[in-house]
């Protein structure tokens, strides 16, 4: 049974996975597919009521149904290095390649439905109530006068996107940015803002799910830091990222957050306030790790290869092809 | 409780189903997400745990808690029509407007991620398969030679799209037609291609699946059938849909799969042959009825409007804001 990897050629993160998984001897198939119809080929077919499929990529061969996980670490479009790249042809190759993988009966890490739904942050927010998260007090408005009314309800906020990244070429990560006290919010008129409580925090936290497992990092704030910078992407940092304990309530929200999700991976962001108290900043289903485990020596591309190489659990299969996230 | 209807201005098979709720006194609120910042508005605030918010379209409150369901008709793109409209306000506004209803609680005809699902032609006919439907013998193929071994086991072939729609503005759909028994297959290799064993069909049948209720037409070949109109979409026609009955192992069929694609609503495509079996071709979670109604007579627009309006059946929610799609 192989792991099959769609990522990119340059994918340092995917490397050391896939050096775990080749340590243990598990079959890997790496694709990207962007190299579809040139170095990657794909065929199924449905024959007297059964499916049989075959990808193929850098001439190694893999049967579908021969496929135990299926890693979607940074695919590239499908396609988009074909002789003639069209809008047409990456979306016959994405329902195609997708379309078939979706009804392997694989276990992925994360399913594209999952990982679509995590992207959405007013979404992450209300299940991480629901999974008994602090939240800071948000606030998602084109209204004006909602946006006027919660400053002065909190009058020391963040101003965040909505959505992540903006989708410019490169995609380009929009800095979280206090909000100055004088504020004329006529502007959330034109487009929906996110407005949140800031947390004045002595500490950022970074919690890897993998599975069942929760590897925990903390990142301590410096005494003198700049309380402009609330973003830690962009602050300066002396202070290194440390291994830290994960306290048991929060142990037990995150992993009801994760289940209510379907993901088997994901990157949670906390702030820490003077309290002690976790504030949910937000759950990456595409996280990136790799600084983490540099850092901390945290073994998170090792337990990814464990689930992925993971033995086929027997799990009753959904009709639907779909397989809920084992633990 | 109301009734929240996602389409365009333009759309004559809302109005019909609109006009059904508007009969039975059923709140309902139409909005097209390409209005927003410029007529539609949004609000949602997170604050001690709990979560509140509003839409705004026409001068028309409507707090989300209150929503009943949400019919995904024919939304235009998130603020499309803005003032200055981008990529990034698109963005921007679907993650808030469809991360807001995701955890609203309201029943989905079609869910999000379902009907995203449901577009992938090889996961269909996978799923139709495995729900006990007659699929005729199909390749996806970028091989040339799997596509040649296919044509001698299978002669008489049709091509089709993998996706459907060509993208292209405005989108055009892509006529199913005869594959000439001399033909190369070479050019698969620059494109999946979806080769399919012709059903030789004596009448085309639309079973509309809603919730529970399924409709069914049924239209006769003509006799004198030209055997190269093989998509009934582009064929001349002179016969008219007639109300037909569904075979029993057809019925416990077609619900397992509207099942096993957690759909609330589904336009399944068969072709009948000789023998009377029905073979599946695909099953459209978007598919156009208007049609159907006013030659059958069948009350599909008045079916939709009673399951919209169904009032909350109490169902556990789940964690994430999604439901069971119930019968």
């Amino acid at each position: 049974m192989t792991v099959l990897i769609l990522t990119g050629e340059e994918d340092v993160t995917a490397d050391m996975v896939v050096m775990h998984l080749n340590a243990s001897g598990v079959p890997v198939v790496r694709l990207d597919p962007a190299d579809l119809t040139a170095g990657v080929a794909l065929s199924g077919e449905y024959v007297h009521g059964s499916f049989r499929g075959h990808l193929s990529s850098g001439g190694r061969l893999v049967s579908m149904s021969g496929l135990r996980s299926v890693w979607v670490r940074r695919p590239g479009v499908p396609a988009a290095r074909a002789a003639q790249p069209s809008a047409w042809l990456t979306e016959e190759s994405s329902q195609a390649l997708y379309g078939m993988l979706r009804s392997s009966g694989a276990r992925w890490m994360n399913h594209p439905d999952a990982a679509h739904r995590a992207r959405h942050k007013p979404w992450q927010l209300r299940l991480a109530q629901r999974s008994g998260l602090p939240v800071p007090a948000t606030l998602i408005t084109t209204f004006p006068q909602a946006a006027r009314d919660f400053a002065e309800r909190f009058p020391d906020l963040v101003v965040k996107p909505v959505s992540g990244v903006h989708p410019q070429e490169p995609p380009m990560a929009v800095p979280t940015s206090r909000v100055a006290p004088d504020t004329d919010f006529g502007a959330v008129a034109y487009g929906p803002t996110l407005l949140q409580r800031r947390i004045v925090k002595r500490a950022d936290i970074r919690l890897t799910v993998v599975g069942d497992t929760l590897l925990t990092a903390r990142k301590a704030a410096p005494a003198d830091a700049d309380p402009d910078e609330v973003d830690v992407r962009f602050a300066s940092s002396a202070t290194l990222w440390q291994p830290a304990e994960v306290p048991p309530r929060v142990a037990t929200a995150v992993r009801a957050y994760i289940q209510g999700a379907e993901l088997a991976y994901g990157a949670f962001d906390f702030a820490e306030d003077a309290d002690g108290t976790w504030w949910f900043l937000e759950c990456n289903q595409s996280g990136q790790f790799g600084f983490v485990e540099v850092e901390t020596g945290q073994p998170i591309a090792r337990t990814i290869a464990e689930w992925l190489a993971r033995p086929d659990p027997q799990e009753p299969e959904h009709a639907n092809g779909r397989r809920t996230v084992a633990p």
